[in-house]
């Protein structure tokens, strides 16, 4: 219970700093953060949470992360379900306490809401395939990052900043193809209070991390030490 | 006497630093350091001073953090007020050097001096729900990741790094809500030398802080492991 | 084997992460990266892989680092041919993942497609001299950081982020020089796909780095602690 | 010898990366990486070098840290006068590489090149007392960081970036009063390159550091655990 608590916490987190800060700050006149400062804030999430929760339920924070983490022979399959019901409920939560925020300045409109999208969606214009493949291998390599990082063998005590990091280098690359996902439950909380094509579009956000995730389990396997 | 000195010193350095980025490079024409800058100043104070002085006082370097640990169990009682009188001193001293500098330049007026507000006085118009929100979650999330960055099951040494960070990340998130305090002593500092509207709303800034904090004390205690 | 797909994987990964921030993210409208961003994400591959792959292949990403290594005595002869390369296959991958990827834009072009430069094509207009000198003197120091930082009295751990960070650092130099290789696969790779001119200039990228490294292995010996 | 040879190095290091980004790339059209870059650049050099020879020197590379960490017990008097002649050497080798690729663009003018300056020669018009005060404070605080995040009580292995991401949070700070020094080697060599004005003012640049750090000597002692 205490695990779920703190996923349910942790992705509240990354959702209200994550898109918080690009709903909120981004495109503030002249002083703004830009897609850099958004790309900072969604990693310091996971960097923040990495040490703060990690010891308590793994600091997961995404439902693609427990499967590839599952997939990867990292995580049990009886926790997965309860991480992943924590992880979309706590994002929702997050993106509704961003609403109250956001709302509270005169002429508000909800817009994307910061939500994933392709196609005329994409923020710089991205096909459908382009944000098929950005997706897919940005999880991929996130699950590397991690399954590498967390080995036994890796640097103790740097998991944390090294995928904290890698998930602000993911964004650093990839927001202007999809406004980056790689996380079902991010993609999920903003679409619901955006809907529309957000709702639409959704399918691919699921999807394409799941298949990437996956993927970096089983490819992991070949690359991985042997003694964990 | 040694901590006392040695959160008079940070608080000083945290409201030298990051306010002092806030009011001397933030607004720079062209080469400016923005939002961006600013945030990652206010959290590179408390992650030197963590390394510098952790190991003296604790560095908690506000009085919201100080009694947000005190209702988590870290933090003695009887150590409550000097270290809340030494910050809200240090505070001001940092905002008395920063004037110094300030008005070292040709034209200079005070301004708002950095101070934090809500409704026609949050930098981007929020009003005052949105900054009592966002005050009293952000300070919640911070003590949250103080807490469990601390916490005697962490990966050791990091807790300076996770917390400095977070407060970088709540900057980039809040900054145009409320300029951002979660920290009643740089909230003091700066409107005691700003004076009007930024007194008049001083009261937000001690008591959503404080608040969110105590909440943060009472949660953790729900998801942190047993032994600590 | 797993070493060679470890160096494939993460030179694949420096490759669409760094040219990928700066094709797809620096100069995005308004809200872009710029060199900034790109020199944070070129650190980054690095930061992320170091922590993941560090503990299979020692991750050099980089023929010249695999060179300055073993000019260094810290990396066999034997293993120099087939890490090399892995590594300007993984950065070819890369380059044709983020081709994929670009030229799902409307309108898309590929230009320079990131590629490094020297006069007409150094981003900033240097000269053959300078880009000689300044690709020889980054590659040196950036060599000088690993075997410092990798030498058994240096602090354990963080090694992945003082090297990681290091090529950020380079990059906020040197982009306006040469665009910034200090990395022979990662230019063959943008190469490949621009053609023309950034094949005509290729040589600079394979020399000047090379050199550089070697250098680097020679003076490291002078100033390194005997026991290692 | 190895001890010199490492400070000439590192010093080498830190005003060719730190003031080449100021030169070569801060003010570059639309991708410019401004003041937060080259806070970050500064601040990297520290970084890498704490990590790559700080095991060798100590890793002071500037005048006013040796005399400061003579001042507070932790550096012998006698190495003194070496390492100060092999920063300032090193700083000047520096300047001189960074002359020669910052001219191999057509139309360069040395201007300030990166050089510290007041009054008028202040980047953002600062009188002499705000750079004084400015510099003398930047220069203590650093310091006490320096000096609390090598105490033997404090986290193993983190003091490099502690006091690397001290240098870019000074930096943030205090570029627009002064361009920011605390150091006096930087501010030799840049003068040297430069001449006239930045000659004329060096002496603030050397004076105001240096005071700044033998009260911190002084004052460190008060706030010091007893036991090292």
């Amino acid at each position: 219970m205490k695990k779920v608590i703190a996923e349910f916490i942790g992705t509240f987190w990354l959702v209200l700093g994550g898109c918080g800060s690009a709903v909120l700050a981004a495109a503030y006149p002249e002083l703004g953060i830009g897609f850099v400062g958004v790309s900072i804030a969604f990693g310091l999430t996971v960097v923040t949470m990495a040490y703060a929760i990690g010891h308590i339920s793994g600091c997961h924070l995404n439902p693609a992360v427990s499967i590839g983490l599952w997939m990867g022979g990292r995580f049990d399959k009886k926790e997965l379900l309860p991480y992943m019901a924590a992880q979309v409920l706590g994002g929702i939560a997050g993106a509704g306490i961003l609403y109250i925020i956001a709302s509270g300045k005169a002429g508000f409109e909800i817009g994307g809401f910061a939500s994933n999208g392709y196609g005329e969606h994409s923020p710089g214009g991205y096909s459908l395939t382009a944000a098929l493949v950005t997706e897919t291998i940005m999880t991929f390599m996130f699950l590397i990052i991690i399954l590498g990082a967390t080995h036994s063998k890796a640097a103790k005590g740097f998991a944390g900043l090294a995928i904290g990091l890698g998930l602000t280098l993911i964004h650093l690359i990839s927001i202007p193809v999809t406004n980056t996902s790689v996380n079902p439950a991010r993609s999920i909380s903003q679409a619901l209070f955006a809907q529309g094509w957000a709702i639409e579009q959704l399918w691919l956000f699921i999807v394409a991390p799941v298949v990437g995730a996956i993927l970096a389990g089983l490819v992991y396997k070949m690359i991985s030490p042997e003694k964990e």
